[in-house]
C-alpha cells in the first residue's frame, strides 16, 4: 500500500490531521493499534482553546461542538477560603474556551473520517518505521495475522507517550525535559449538575481539587492525592467529603454529589522531547511532549501541532516550499514550551508539595494572593488560559 | 533620660524615622551601635521607588536627591544574547524609579538630623531591652565607659539583621523563613561612565551580572560567583573581562572600564521573621525582613516600613487610636511579603542555580522568553520593581 502522509495513532490528533489533510486532498493512512471502541474509552479533559474550536470547525467537524459545547469566559481560583475569578474575556480582549468532552472530539473526528473513504486501519500490532532519514520512507505492521507495509511521504507520529514513533528515534538524538509531580489526581465522574457553571481550580492545606464538567448534567471532579493511593479504597462518600472539605464553605454547601461513574488516579508529569522530528517523521502531540492536566493544555497543545505540521505540508505539496518542514520542530516546540511553562506553574502555584519548606510555601501563598490581586498577573494566567496564538506559517 | 519613641539604628530607616517623628513634634533618641563615619562608609543600592521618593520629600530631606538623583524611566533585561527593555513608566501609568546612592540618602538624613535638636547618640554598646511587654518599656546602653537608661513608650528596632531587637523577642513567639541562595554578588564600584543610560539586568550561562550606577559618572557592575570565590582573587581586569564576556556583544564593547575603588562579596539571601512586632517593640527593615539585591528593594522595603510605623504613631499619639499599632505587622508584612516573592522571583529568573536540573533550566529560559514577550507579563515585572502602593493606615 501507498499513501502521501502515514499517521500512526487515531487519537484526536491523528484524526484532525488526517481530516485535514483529507480535506486538502493529501491522501493519507491512519494505523492505530486499539479498537475504535477502545479509543472512544478514554476519558480525557474537554476544555478547547479558542484555536483548536476554530481548527476544528476548519476540518469541518464542529457542528455538534458548536451545538452542544458551553462557552466559558471565565474560571475561578479558590484558596484561603475565598474565590476569585480569572474573567477571561475581559481580559483577553474576547476570547474564551469551549468546555466539550475529548471524548466527543474523538467521535465527531471518527464520524467524520467513517464519512470521507480515507483508510483507517485499526488493531494493527508491531507497527515499525524504516528508512525515515531517507527518501522513501515505508511502515510494516501486523493485522489479522499478515505483515503488511505502507510507503509513505512523510510520517505523523501521533501514537501517543508510550508510542513507537519517538522510540524510533535514537536516543542520543533526543534531548529529554522531564519533572515528575510527587502526586496524582483521583477523578470522579458523575452524572450530576457542575456546583458552578464555571471550572474552579482550587487550593487547600489538604491539597488541590478541581471543579470540571462535560456538560450542563455530567460533572467531573478531582482531587490532589499522594501517589501511594488507590482509586478504590475511595468510596464516593470519602471523596465528596474531601472535596466539600477542600472548597471555600459556600462552594461546598452547593455541591450536588451522586454516584460516579469512574474513578480513577491518574500520575502527573512534565515531559519534552526535542527535537520533535527526524529524517521524514514529526512527533505531534503526546508522543513528543506530556503536561500535567492543571491548565488544560494536553489536547490543545495536540491541536496546536497538528496546526503547524498540516500548514508546512500544505505549503510542501502545493507550493513545493521543501524548506519549511526543517522548521517544523523549532515552529511547534515554541508553543509547546510556553504551555509546558504555564501548566508546570499552575500545578506549582495550585497543589501542596509534600517536601516543600517554610519559605516555599509563604513564597507560593504570595503567589497566589500577588497573581489575583494585581490585573496583570491575572492577565498572564489568562491568556495562557486561552491559549497562545499560534505562529504564522510563511 | 526619657522619650516618646526610642529609635535602635541610626541607618537609613532609624534616620528617616526619627526625622518624620521630630517634624510631626514626637520626641524620638536614636541609639547607634557604630560611628557616624562607619554608617556612612556602607556601600548599598540606590534604587528609590516612587514611594520612598516621596517619603523622603515629606520628610524634608528631598532637595539633594531632587537635585543630583537621575529618575529612571525604564530597565533592560538581557538574556540569550539580546536585551529587552521594561518601560516602567509606559507599563505603570507613569511611575518611575530614582537612582540615588544609599549612601546620599543616609548623608541628608544625618545633616537634616544634626540640624534638628534630636538626640542622636553614636558608639553606643551593649544596647538591651526591657520590659518591652509591659507599659513602661525601657532601654540600658554603655556609652563612654558608663551605663545609662532610656525610658519611653515606643521601640522601634531600626538596627539590621544582626541587631538586638529581633534578638530580644522569644524564639518561641517568632516564625522565620529563610532561603540562602548558592552564590553570592562580586561589586565594583569604579569612576567611569555607566554602559548604559539605565540598569541591565543580565542572564548569561555563566552567571547573573548587573550593570548599575550611582550617579552619570559612578558606576557599580556586579557578577554572581560562587560563594567560594574571594575578593581578593579578582583582578580589575579579570572583573571587566568577566562582565564584557556576560553581557551582549555590543553592550561589553561599549563598557568603559577603569581601576576600581572597591571590590567585595555579598552573599545572597531571603530571610523574613514574623511577626514584626513584641510589645511596646516594632521591626523595621533589615531587622525583620532580607532580600536578595535584585529587584532593589531592601531599601525601600525599609521605607515601606518606616511610612507604616511612622503613620501608626502619628495616629495613636494625636487620635489615641491604640488599635492600630497591633495591626503594624499585618500591614506591613502583606507588603513585605510581595516585594519579597518579587525579590525571589527576579533572583531565580536571572542566575543561574548550579544544582538545577534540565528541566527547570529549560523553565528558567521559557519564563525569560513569556514574561519578556507579554505585555502583561512585562508589566508583572515593572509594577513590582517601581513598587507596590503602600496601604492606606485608616
Amino acid at each position: 500500500m501507498k499513501t502521501q502522509v502515514a499517521i500512526i495513532g487515531a487519537g484526536p490528533s491523528g484524526l484532525l490531521l488526517g481530516q485535514l489533510l483529507t480535506q486538502a486532498g493529501i491522501d493519507n493512512v491512519i494505523l492505530e493499534r486499539q479498537t475504535p471502541e477502545y479509543v472512544l474509552g478514554r476519558i480525557r479533559a474537554g476544555v478547547l482553546e479558542q484555536g483548536t474550536v476554530d481548527l476544528l470547525r476548519e476540518a469541518g467537524v464542529g457542528t455538534r461542538m458548536d451545538q452542544d459545547g458551553v462557552v466559558h469566559e471565565g474560571i475561578d481560583l479558590a484558596f484561603a477560603g475565598r474565590r476569585v475569578r480569572v474573567d477571561l474575556k475581559a481580559l483577553t480582549g474576547g476570547k474564551t474556551v469551549t468546555v466539550y468532552g475529548q471524548t466527543e472530539v474523538t467521535r465527531d473526528l471518527m464520524e467524520a473520517r467513517t464519512r470521507s473513504d480515507a483508510t483507517s486501519i485499526y488493531h494493527v500490532t508491531d507497527v515499525q518505521i524504516h528508512d525515515i532519514t531517507g527518501d522513501a520512507p515505508y511502515l510494516t505492521y501486523e493485522s489479522n495475522g499478515e505483515r503488511h507495509t505502507l510507503h509513505c511521504d512523510y510520517v505523523a507520529g501521533c501514537d501517543g507517550f508510550h508510542g513507537v514513533s519517538r522510540q524510533t528515534i535514537p536516543a542520543e538524538v533526543l534531548s529529554v525535559y522531564e519533572r515528575i509531580y510527587p502526586f496524582g489526581w483521583l477523578g470522579l465522574l458523575s452524572d450530576t449538575p457542575p456546583v458552578h457553571h464555571e471550572l474552579i481550580y482550587a487550593h487547600h492545606p489538604n491539597g488541590f481539587s478541581l471543579c470540571s464538567q462535560r456538560s450542563r448534567t455530567r460533572s467531573r471532579y478531582y482531587l490532589q492525592v499522594p501517589l501511594t493511593e488507590k482509586a478504590e479504597d475511595w468510596s464516593d462518600e470519602r471523596f465528596w467529603n474531601e472535596l466539600k472539605n477542600r472548597l471555600p464553605d459556600h462552594l461546598g454547601d452547593q455541591l450536588v454529589t451522586g454516584p460516579s461513574l469512574e474513578k480513577s488516579i491518574a500520575p502527573l508529569r512534565s515531559f519534552v522531547a526535542e527535537p520533535m522530528q527526524y529524517g521524514r517523521l514529526f512527533l505531534v502531540g503526546d508522543a513528543a511532549h506530556i503536561v500535567p492536566p492543571t491548565g488544560a493544555k494536553g489536547l490543545n497543545l495536540a491541536a496546536s501541532d497538528v496546526n503547524t505540521l498540516y500548514r508546512i505540508l500544505i505549503k510542501t505539496y502545493r507550493e513545493r516550499r521543501t524548506d519549511l518542514l526543517a522548521r517544523y520542530s523549532d515552529i511547534a516546540l515554541h508553543r509547546v514550551w510556553k504551555a509546558v511553562r504555564f501548566s508546570w506553574s499552575m500545578t506549582s502555584l495550585l497543589h501542596e508539595f509534600p517536601d516543600s519548606d517554610a519559605f516555599s510555601r509563604k513564597i507560593q501563598e504570595v503567589e497566589r494572593d500577588y497573581l489575583t490581586s494585581s490585573q496583570a498577573g491575572l492577565t498572564t494566567i489568562a491568556e495562557n488560559y486561552v491559549g497562545l496564538p499560534y505562529e504564522a506559517i510563511e
